[in-house]
Parts: structure tokens; sequence; C-alpha cells
């Protein structure tokens, strides 16, 4: 009797990929970073705003992901950058399938680092290895302070938690969030996670974001 | 040879438990309702609100879905109404098997209307019937006005639109949120679909919400 086990054969298939696109990744010297969290938490307008302001620094490309509808990829390519939409039909993540026509379609070569914005989602894009060379979770301020503790997957995996909405902590909304809780909740699960607390509206904080990348970036160099 | 569809296989195991859910749940004309939304959009606070102003005109059991801990499950419990935490382990979404256990723990009978609420997430949950009465989507202000575009699934299938945190509209919060984009992009996926812009936090807007939830209840009876 054979024993076909479908979950391993279909990680294989994901990881195939990935492998390859880290290699191609890797020969070229170029960073990588594979932005996840849940809708709404202000992925692009993060990148939005870092391509604009790094634009004297970095070469920056993008691959958006999105169930449907290139609105994301316009608002990266008004910055002037490189934007690749994969629109995934209903997929809850992206694949490393994608990623690698992804990268075949950006002009790889011009650019010092390729942001990946996956689909909103807190649970499963962090089950699939795209090739990049680090996991960014964003969690902003009106989800509420408790999302590390119920959703740790992703915080354990992830090499840097951007902290978004910040300005939301002191111009009178109504959120409950103790950053100093999500911080030590976050760490409890991965000791080593760098976290910068930023508003990507104001430009609070993100100089902080951007010393991380840039040195990220040289450090391949 | 032998064409084995899996996908199906799976689908149709989920749906043997919601229709025997739904078949329960007739039976005993209880209503039975479905919460969707991504992490941090307000659930839990609009579940403990409408149990509390409404205890006196309807018994509401709760079950809650999450990756990890019983937080949610004790915010509800703090309000006196009977809940049952599920922890999905890594799933992105609650099965229907999983509810059929829920509600043999729930004192069904005593009650009149339970909520489930799903795991926070926009995509998977609104694959997977339950045996429930409705979805019902919960969509906040700080998420953004261009996820009905986005994330087009969740709110053709939902009975029910909750623009949720409206609060935020009004107090100096520096969001971009158009109600009436949402409205329009929610009906053209779903022209009946009924809107409620509410705050769980003020009160705001929530008694046409008790309003439909009583309706529905004697309706059912």
């Amino acid at each position: 009797m054979y024993k076909v086990s479908i979950g391993k054969k279909i990680l294989s298939a994901n990881e195939k990929y990935a492998f390859e696109n880290s290699r191609i990744l890797a020969e070229q010297k170029k960073l990588c970073l594979n932005l996840i969290s849940s809708p709404g938490s202000g992925k692009t307008t993060i990148l939005a705003r870092t391509i604009s302001e790094l634009k004297h620094d970095l070469r920056i490309g993008v691959i958006e992901g999105d169930l449907r509808t290139d609105i994301d990829a316009e608002k990266i390519r008004a910055t002037g950058a490189p934007a690749i939409q994969i629109e995934t039909g209903g997929a809850c993540h992206l694949s490393a399938a994608q990623i690698s026509r992804g990268l075949s379609s950006l002009p790889i070569k011009d650019l010092d680092l390729v942001f990946i914005e996956n689909v909103g989602n807190l649970v499963c894009p962090s089950a699939f290895e795209l090739g990049e060379n680090a996991k960014i979770v964003v969690l902003s301020v009106p989800e509420g302070d408790d999302k590390p503790a119920k959703y740790p997957g992703i915080f354990a995996r992830s090499k840097v938690l951007l902290i978004n909405k910040i300005d939301m902590l002191t111009t009178g909304a109504l959120v409950d969030f103790d950053v100093e809780r999500v911080k030590a909740d976050a760490r409890k699960l991965n000791q080593n996670i760098m976290i910068f607390p930023v508003s990507a509206k104001t430009g609070e904080g993100m100089p902080a974001w951007y010393d991380w990348l840039k040195d990220s970036v040289h450090n391949l160099s």
C-alpha cells in the first residue's frame, strides 16, 4: 500500500520555487523582504513613504499581492518605483511560483531591494516561504495589542515588527493599545525581533526603519 | 484510471457537518450568525456590547475561534453570556466540525441566538459554510475604504456589513475612509446587503443593528 502525503507534496513544490528565488536573489545580491499583516494595517502606505524618502539611497521595486484589483500597484507606481501586481483570485497568500514570475517581470539588475507586499492576512502568508531574506510583520495600533498572543506564528517568524499608526496613540482616537505589552509579547515568541514603532502617515519613527533597511542592503554587498 | 478530486472531498466533509449544524439550529429555531473580519476590526467588542445591551431582549451564546488563547471567550464570559473557545492551532478559519462540537457544548435550548466569532481573516472563513443562517462581515474605519474592492468574496456572501469604529471619522484620527464609497462598492457586489455604520466603543449606530437582530430572531419563531 502506498501512502501519499499530499500536504508535503504541495509544500515541496512551493519550496522548490522558493529555493530558486532565493538563489537568484543571492546571486545578484538583492535584498528581498516579505511584508505580512492584516488588511488595512498600512503596508502600502509604509512602502510608498519608504520609497519616496529613500529615493536617493535605495533603488526599490515592489511585487504586490491582492485577491483582486491593482489599487496597490498603482499607488506604488505613483512614487516612480516599478511595481508588479499579482491578483491571486481567491487565494489567501502569495506563492513562490508567483514571486518567481514577479521577479522576472521586475528590472532586478537595477534594484537594491525588492519588497513583496503579501495578501492582507495575518495567518496564511506566514506558512509559505517565497525565497525572501526576511519577513516583516506590520501590526497597526487600532488592531489592538493582543495580536502577538492571538496570532503567534507570524510574530515568531518575522525579523522585524513595524507597529504602525502610532499617531493614533496621541490624537484622541479611542484605542486600547499598550506598546510595551506588544513588544513584550512579540519578544516572548521571538527574542531577536527588531521592533520599530512608526507612523507612515506622519513619518514619526520611520528614520530608524530606513537605517535598518540601508544597513541590511549594505550588509549584502 | 481513477481521478480523485481531493479539494471536493474536503469540502464535502465540511458541508456534511454544516448541513447537520443547520438542521439542528432550524429544528430548535435558533438563529446563528457567523462574524467574519480582519484581526482587530472589533468583533469581540461588538459582541460584548450587543450582549450587554440586549440582555433583557435576547439570550445569546458565543462560539469563539482563534489560533491561540482564550482571551476573547473570557471577554464574552465577563458579560455573563456562555462562550466556548475553539483554538484552531494554526488553521485560518473555523470548520463546521468545530462548530458542531461548539454547539453541543453550549446550552442551546436556553438561547435565542448563537454568534460564531470566526478567526480574524477576511479571506479563508468566507469559503467555509458552518451551517449558520447568515454571515456578518465587519470592516473597521482604520482598515480603509478600499477593502470591498480588494476582498470581494466575503462582501458578496454576507447578509450584513457592520462598518465599525465610526468614532474615528470625527475624533481627529488620520484616517482616509469614505463611508459612501464602501456602501457603493459593497452593494455592487451584493445589492441586498444590509449596512450598519456603528461604533462598538461609543454605542453610536448600534440600535439599528439591535433592531435587525431582534427582527431576525422573531422571524424564526
